[in-house]
């Protein structure tokens, strides 16, 4: 057999393969794969590529267009339909090729465009920008069969799976082990229309194969997008990714309240609720439910397509909201021991919870490591993964409750505590969720002792504004750790928390609860009423910075350390904060500024990996088999930590890190590991 | 470590054991199982042995009582609660032990009793006597776990599923590959029970599992027996057997007439059926649901058990009663070219098909072979094995419809053939199912042409009775063939099957409808009427006999084969009729009469043995991909076959076996084989 030389860029593979071979088939042998959905019918055109012509001396190869086989009539069909996209590309017809017809009949010299290459990737913005690569769950393969015949009277199933086999092959190529015709399965919902819809389809149909063996759709002629549905079940907000299947794009991103709040604001309260109502548990169910078919409903309708075209979702969420999507009873969640249901990950039929896209679709629910820290956590795990540093990683998720997860690739260690509502600006007197008046920003000057601040939905600080005047509603949870840091650092409160009564500010008043600090004058408001930061409301964010801390440190001892190599700040709050703030009032660990990354919705985003890759399930199935939880009660030197934390920055060791943030700090008694920098 | 002889009887098998080792264990090193159910803690009970002492020169050792670990505190708890089943079977504590307790620490000789051998065997009582190893899909396990503390907050299902490992390995033994906990999972319906069940149970629990794998229910406290139902779904009659799933015992045998005989008699119709009325299928579906929901209440009350215990189901039936079960439109099958949805066997979760069982349970249905040999034929071929034998076997199922299979270990083809409602006794002048007074058999003699016959419900033959009125109401599937068989050796039809008009005998005179033979005079009848056989009934058996004939003769001519080495008749069908009757008019090949065989309901049986052992079903999986398929209308020689068929005996080939059966018959023009005998 004769043999050609064959160029692959931009790779730069190279090799000779035999007369006769299609491109596609060739770029296997060297190791590059080339998209085919079609099963090479010439019809899905995933495949072009182009052929470079002229003398190329670095490989000394001599490549021509008319070193392939001529374009065919069914790519030259193909072609002649698509003038827009050849133009827009600028590719002329013989130059661009689909590598499933072209046969290599001399040297070529071959470039493989992004849009064709397989295993497409896509990129996650975090601490690391990874790549992830797209190997999701389900796929489509166009199968053509023969009608049956007298002859042959071979049954739907069994025909269709034949083709399949043929198909798969064709599409993913040998190297993949893949499974023969009599093992495939065949959804049941599915199976119900499979005669009719061969028939109408006159036997061209798409197939949508789950796990490489259970059919789960079948659709008559040509279709080339899956789609799935990833979902962040949090407390308060509940956020839904449609995602194109085969190219890892997201095509519509919806988010809602999450209808429980009516039953209750923490999981705790709906905790209680599904224990006290006979129907608690399956109102707070359905209550999720309808909001997930609406949130469906709007990304389906957003990125025009149809919900029965969804055929995947990955869910995920703490364990009291794990537990109520699962309409498993969630109360031993909430009493001691504190032990959920399942650890390990759920895959359910839609057609078993009630959601409306494609009732043979598969729902898959991440893994939860222990009452307090659920499947949210192991989605923030897979998104930024610990277990693959060598380095200790110390993730932190705050909301109403913290789930910190420290460790690296041999260990991982996890703990959560309750830090209330003030963090996220409840519970606080003028606290407010961060919207459209609520202050973000505070700064005091150390020597005036008078403030400036940020308003949401207003630019740049009051201070800039001539008439800054009504615009102000409350403060928001990054503006409360602000404030507060603000008044430790400028000495107005001291490092137990307390106010100084002997300082030369009006802003420093007795107020109705006690002694407060007035960031926002009555008139700079638009509720008519000042706006201070009570003695109170210090209180409050020493108590819930005291459990954060508490809890890193626990988790630092567990594994040895003094401090981690990097902090990881999931969830909206971590976006929000001024992490240097956050550090002076000893919320996070002392540790490099540039090392603290705050990386939003690492939940949403872990989810939206476990969507579009079927091996990130297994492995963050074996992770957090492996993850290893404390409880903080247990541990016999919490109390005693939880006090010592109260303190600002904090009394239990040194910080080093934090220092240099407040070198001109005054020296204050309490502080006596801070003074000694 | 010292050794000891161990002996097991009765099979012999001896060897040396370390000391302190269990005698099950012993046992199971020694190749003979022992059976457990309760994770060897000494309540089940299954695991029993005997103690023989004594010397036994024949193995050269002493045995003892004493050589065994003393009888502990729960061996003697269990015994001592059971006095009647020691005083029953005559042994003493001390004598029988638990062989998960008994330790040994000497010589011993062991008898293990029948019932405490694992593995159990069932015989078929069929033409081969075979015994079918009991290895069902779902097995029980009692697992004990501590309760779950703040120290170790493990999720009930990991600690359950680590439970179940445990207990696993302990009462299946090394010898298997068994699943680690997390490759196991669980059935959504029963996890969403878990949590209480396991805290209402204390934590002991027995757990039924699924092809070693999924968890489908969990029960406070011991149970041992698991349940399952198989069903051979008739196109007249369904039959439900109610298994004990451990011992392969039949509990309760239950059958009900298929409700769909109200939308048509026979498969034809009732698909005609589906096709015309809208919801013509949906209420085939729901009569045949309905039916199995009242024959499973029926069986689960005779066995004095909860539905909820019943765990699995094998359903067989022809392919339009497996479509119209699985809810799958059966047009396809009614219109050329003939073509089933599916033919591999089909698993479903009890709660889709709407079955009153347990939700988590498993309806597993046979593979189909063809459009017109259903999963009733697979389930045949699994009960006889023609697919195991070096000789070549011929099966045939009758009914309205009739499905052979021919061949043996290396290839086996099979069809199918319209029979008619004739063999049935339907569609025959005065014919009737068998029922109480419906003739059974019937003898005339060849000089005086006077008949005699037997009646269901009444002994011996009518002529034995001094006073035989009134009993006889018309004429059942096997008195036809009779009829038919005697007029022919009679000579009162020729081989053509016309009625010869010159016979000396008033029973043979011209009718309404044409000549006919009176069998019965009026007086004897409870119709008041006499009971002919007329030329027309004699003109449906031909045709019966000739579409069943030519099948068989095409089968053969595929196989290469001049006759079947045996041939069996599966149905009720075959029970009933008189072999050498049908062999006498061609109704079957020729063939040795000792070499015919009845088997009864082979498809019910076939269901069963799929029931109780898992493997049956991966073996006739791959049996039925294997079978060639022929459909006669597409044979060249069909017509032809057909026509020389409608003769008596028939006219296509020499017929040894028959001859002998009427050495005394006069020569018939037509009948130019038999006369070259």
């Amino acid at each position: 057999m004769k043999k050609h030389n064959i160029i692959l860029q931009p790779s730069g593979r190279r090799g000779q393969v035999d007369e006769g071979t299609s491109v596609r088939s060739a770029a296997r042998e060297l190791g590059v794969e080339i998209e085919s959905i079609c099963a090479e019918n010439a019809t899905c055109g995933k495949c072009m590529v182009l052929v470079e012509a002229g003398r190329f001396e670095k490989y000394n190869i001599e490549s021509s267009q008319e070193n392939l086989s001529p374009v065919g009539t069914e790519e030259r069909a193909y072609l002649e339909r698509r003038p827009k996209l050849l133009k827009d590309k600028g590719w002329e017809i013989g130059q661009v090729r689909l590598s499933c017809q072209a046969k290599i009949c001399g040297d070529v010299l071959i470039n493989v465009p992004e849009e064709s290459r397989g295993n497409k990737q896509i990129v996650r913005k975090s601490a690391s920008n990874r790549e992830i690569e797209v190997k999701p769950a389900i796929r489509k393969y166009l199968v053509s069969m023969s009608p049956p015949t007298l002859e042959r009277p071979v049954a739907d199933w069994e025909r269709l799976a034949k083709g399949l086999e043929t198909s798969m092959g064709l599409v993913r190529g040998g190297e993949e082990k893949l499974p023969r015709w009599y093992d495939f399965e065949i959804d049941y919902a599915c199976l119900r229309a499979l005669a009719k819809t061969l028939r109408d389809a006159k036997w061209n149909v798409t197939v949508t194969v789950r796990n490489d063996k259970e059919v789960i759709a079948v659709q008559a002629g040509y279709h080339e997008d899956s789609y799935g549905a990833a979902v962040d079940i949090g407390s308060t907000t509940v956020a839904l990714y449609l995602c194109n299947l085969r190219t890892g794009e997201v095509l519509a991103s919806e988010s809602e309240m999450n209808p429980q709040i009516v039953y209750g604001e923490d999981v705790m309260s709906r905790i209680q609720y599904a224990i006290d109502q006979p129907d608690g548990l399956e109102k707070l169910h359905k209550a999720i439910i309808a909001t997930l078919n609406k949130l469906l409903s709007q990304a389906a309708h957003t990125a025009k397509i149809r919900l029965y075209d969804i055929h995947e979702m990955v869910l995920v969420g703490n364990s009291t909201m794990h537990h109520v999507l699962l309409n498993l009873h969630p109360k031993d969640l909430g009493l001691a021991p504190f032990v959920p249901t399942i650890h390990k990950s759920v895959d359910i039929k839609t057609r078993e919870l009630g959601l409306h896209i494609n009732p043979s679709g598969n729902i898959h629910i991440l893994p939860t490591i222990a009452s307090f820290v659920g499947a949210d956590t192991s989605a923030v795990i897979l998104a930024e993964e610990p277990h693959k540093q060598d380095e200790n990683w110390l993730l932190i998720d705050v909301g109403t409750n913290a789930e910190l997860v420290l460790g690296n690739r041999k260990r991982l260690v996890c703990t959560s505590t309750p830090t209330g509502p003030a963090l996220e600006g409840a519970h606080v007197e003028y606290g407010m969720r961060a919207a459209p008046g609520a202050m973000e920003r505070v700064h005091i000057d150390e020597t005036t002792l008078e403030p400036k601040y940020k308003v949401i939905g207003v630019n740049g600080w009051n201070t800039e504004h001539a008439e800054f005047t009504g615009q102000v509603k409350g403060i928001c949870g990054s503006a409360i750790i602000d404030s507060v840091a603000e008044l430790f650092r400028a000495g107005i409160v001291d490092s137990r928390g307390k106010f100084k009564k002997d300082l030369d500010s009006k802003r420093v008043r007795q107020g109705e609860s006690g002694w407060e600090y007035v960031i926002a004058w009555k008139e700079e408001t638009s509720i008519g009423r000042d706006i201070p930061i009570t003695q109170q409301d210090v209180r409050q964010i020493q108590l819930a910075k005291a459990a954060l801390f508490t809890a890193a440190r626990t988790l630092l001892k567990r594994m040895d350390l003094q401090s981690p190599d990097k902090i990881i700040l999931a969830g909206g709050f971590g976006s929000y904060i001024d992490k240097e703030k956050a550090m002076l009032i000893g919320l996070i660990p002392d540790c490099e500024l540039d090392k603290v990354y705050a990386v939003g919705n690492a939940a949403g985003d872990g989810a939206r990996i476990a969507l579009l890759n079927i091996e990130k399930r297994r492995e963050i199935d074996a992770v957090t088999r492996k993850v290893e939880r404390f409880e903080l009660p247990t541990d016999p030197e919490f109390q005693n930590q939880f006090m010592l934390a109260t303190s600002f920055p904090h009394m239990s060791e040194p910080f080093e890190h934090i220092a240099q943030l407040i070198p001109n700090r005054k020296a204050d008694p309490l502080a006596k590991n801070f003074m000694s920098k």
